[in-house]
């Protein structure tokens, strides 16, 4: 569906972030999850590129701004309560700090082996 | 990966919620994204389907229990920082309570049509 939806009628929470979900707009793997304020999502699409907002550092992080790494946009879908962000891109490497292609590389709930 | 994590290892935020991201383990599609606590996937892990803790409603809510559009989980995949869960389902109807296959096909941002 392509019904354009405006970055203002998003919904952030009450500390001013809003979850995105990254998904390799090929393969469809899901590569990473984190957040966006408002300032991080308008350079993200200005850049084409992922800027999220790191609650740790209190600070925008543009991905792959020092690796390399960094995560061009091919869409970004809004889920039907207009609060969460769906971002396919074109990734340039890794997209987990371990190396891994995916942060969800990690292992698997209650998995026997 | 299959290395196993356990429940115990899992960091719930300061709300005692973790993000869980639903995508189809078939297509490959994001169909929701929602919260758990851990009573709701210690339930889930025991039904084999999805149960979300409902932030508004402050309440478990197992998917499809009154609609039939249940999610049966084939595995759950933690990140790298083991604060977020990639739930891999099988569908028996829409995840969107707007009838839609996914929630996210509500639109595109930014998008000019």
């Amino acid at each position: 569906m392509t019904r354009p939806v405006q970055l203002a009628s998003l919904k952030f929470d009450a500390s001013g972030l809003v979850p995105a979900i990254v998904q390799d707009s090929t393969t469809k793997r899901v590569l990473m999850f984190a957040w966006m304020n408002a300032e991080s999502l308008e350079l993200s699409l200005k850049l084409g590129e992922t800027v999220f907002y790191s609650r740790s550092r209190s600070e925008l992080w543009h991905k792959g701004a020092t690796s390399g790494n960094t995560q061009k946009i091919v869409g970004i879908e809004v889920d039907c309560d207009q609060d969460v962000l769906l971002i396919e891109v074109i990734a340039a490497g890794p997209a987990c700090h371990t190396g891994s292609e995916s942060c969800f590389d990690n292992g698997v709930l209650g998995s026997e082996e």
